[in-house]
């Protein structure tokens, strides 16, 4: 009798369903036969204004080593950050990707009997994450979309081993104070991990707002992560990394797999950290994207939640998937919550002027169709 | 009290020693002052031919995508590896390298309560990943320095969940023929998966040696583990591949994570199988280097095991670490394998006829320094 094999799997993996990532440009273009440059994609929270000069020269310069193994201990990457960060180069456990080093976070400190606290509506990969190692994962109920920081804190028991904390959260866009985190973090025994996510934090501004990186001498428990995805503009090429103790990047090391940041993100990641210029204009345009996105949502009469991010997640009524699919039609790809619990909103990621006005005439467009114009 | 966060990690994870890669070329100029260009190293069995230009046109193309996450469904190279190979695409799954993949494979199919089974000398990263997991790691003595097959299925028990074989085999670049391999699959039972490890198997000839994607269609169990990093020139970037069961992908694609392999290493894969040419040149100047290096220990009265692959471990007596320090000191970087429980011989990887050649010079020299020469 033929064996089955997914029986087979580990516990947590038995159940697991992927993550879904924002739909490709080119299977789009299959599916409906459209041309791929007629196509705009504001579904990844990408960085719309193409790569960073800097970072392009230092990729295409480490081309001729496509023959050698990366450095895997990212020398260089790791001097640059910790001149950036102030921070020792043995605080730093890179990843490929910030998605690796959230997984190998949660691989050393969480075993099958740990809990594993996170938002509502938080970012997919915690619970996809804590579910793989067949840990039990306590969603806490959201407050005002964002992270109920009192009720986190509330859900820690003797068993939990981590608790997530996205700030800004992905895919609200919601944000939490400097304040707030830290009562926060001082309601936490230290023998519990807490990780702050802060892929968005570059888009920041104002004292407001924590900096992880200054909280970490009060709170040795304290696993900052951040990722050059998004305000850096290296989605392609996966690079993330973490900011600890050295005792506890030391653990994380161990287990990281030891090549992987290939050659030429390190590179590029490495340039990017001395192109300010590009930050500031990758902020600047986020900025002014927001504002636009959030004037039309107003004019159209769109709730929308207030967003942090380079994205907007936008309440479009109980026909969100419809819209999404005629938005698609439109060659328009943005990118349904539904899986986040959010049947009601559409994410759209902030694009360059011409997109963001492609987006909102084809949302216009597309909810005419349906019947709900404004 | 100050937390030990060591004494926090899961069990597996405390006791765990990192893989130890080749010392990079800029770690030892920085050391001992010398100018990187004078450096050799033929310590990571990397493909000494530089890149193919095939490879390095496709990655300089995909730069301008650099904002862009990649396709995380790797399309175009599965397409690619679903013509080349004759599997369907639903059979492939993708890697960070094929240390990712075997990673993978293990966390999906082996928990704690696991027995893992691989040999003596075999590759590093297997034990490593069974210890992450806290899994058993069964270890087998290897017979002449391979594989002893037999001794594998003998110890395959109620527990066991995987069992790794590497053909051939790093570091000691041992093989088996294809009837053994049959064999020994024809005795392992259809609950234990069978991880074929096939990285270096683009240099082998003839037929005799197996092909284990001509196997999967007998042995459900089956999952052949392949790399771009060696033949095929691209360690850089970070490509290895399964192909197995679509059921057997369809678990592993669970737990893989979304965007593990990045766009520019999914370009110059994809490139890099339309140039058999390349291929022709890298297994013909393997085979040309070999013998020159053996040749070379013959003369020198060095015993050496005969290798498969594009490296060859040479018995260089007890002062083995000596000897390897003589040669850094001479700018040519090996890779000392005690750790794999082999304190007298040394891995060289297979280089260019003049580095094959300076290397040779310099082991000679060392040997006579240390009064070993011959």
């Amino acid at each position: 009798m033929a064996i089955d094999y997914q029986s087979l799997a580990v516990r947590g993996v038995q159940a697991l369903s992927p993550y879904q990532p924002g739909k490709p440009i080119d299977e789009l273009a299959r599916e409906l036969g459209l041309d791929p440059a007629d196509i705009i994609k504001l579904a990844s929270n990408e960085n719309p204004l193409g790569p960073s000069e800097k970072a392009l020269a230092a990729a295409r310069e480490a081309l001729s080593e496509l023959c050698l193994y990366p450095d895997g201990n990212g020398f260089d990457l790791k001097q640059a950050l910790s001149a950036r960060l102030a921070v020792g180069m043995d605080q730093i456990t890179l990843g490929n990707g910030s998605n690796d080093v959230l997984e190998v976070i949660a691989r050393c400190f969480a075993d099958p009997d740990a809990e594993v606290v996170y938002s509502q509506y938080a970012f997919a990969v915690y619970p996809l994450v804590t579910q793989a190692i067949g840990a039990t994962g306590v969603s806490v109920p959201a407050r005002d979309w964002g992270h109920d920081l009192d009720a986190m804190a509330a859900a820690v028991t003797e068993r939990t081993k981590l608790v997530f904390v996205a700030n800004p959260n992905n895919p609200t866009g919601t944000v939490h104070k400097a304040a707030d985190i830290e009562t926060f973090l001082a309601k936490i025994p230290e023998r519990v991990l807490v990780v702050l996510d802060e892929a968005y934090c570059e888009y920041l501004t104002g004292d407001a707002y924590p900096d992880g990186v200054q909280l970490l001498s009060r709170f040795p428990n304290l696993i900052v992560c951040r990722t050059f995805s998004k305000a850096w503009g290296l989605a392609a090429l996966r690079v993330g990394y973490s900011i600890s103790s050295p005792a506890i990047a030391d653990v994380l090391n161990r287990v990281r797999q030891p090549f992987n940041v290939d050659t030429l993100a390190l590179a590029a990641a490495t340039a990017v950290l001395a192109d300010d210029a590009y930050l500031e204009r990758s902020r600047e345009v986020n900025s002014a994207g927001l504002r636009q996105l959030e004037q039309a949502f107003d004019r159209m009469g769109l709730a929308y939640i207030p967003s942090a991010g380079n994205f907007v997640a936008v309440d479009v009524g109980e026909q969100a998937q419809a819209v999404y699919e005629a938005l698609l039609a439109r060659g328009v790809i943005v990118r349904p919550v539904a899986g986040y619990g959010m049947p009601r909103h559409l994410r759209v990621s902030v694009g360059l002027p011409e997109q963001n006005a492609r987006f909102i005439e084809a949302l216009e467009q597309s909810l005419a169709a349906l019947g709900q114009g404004s």
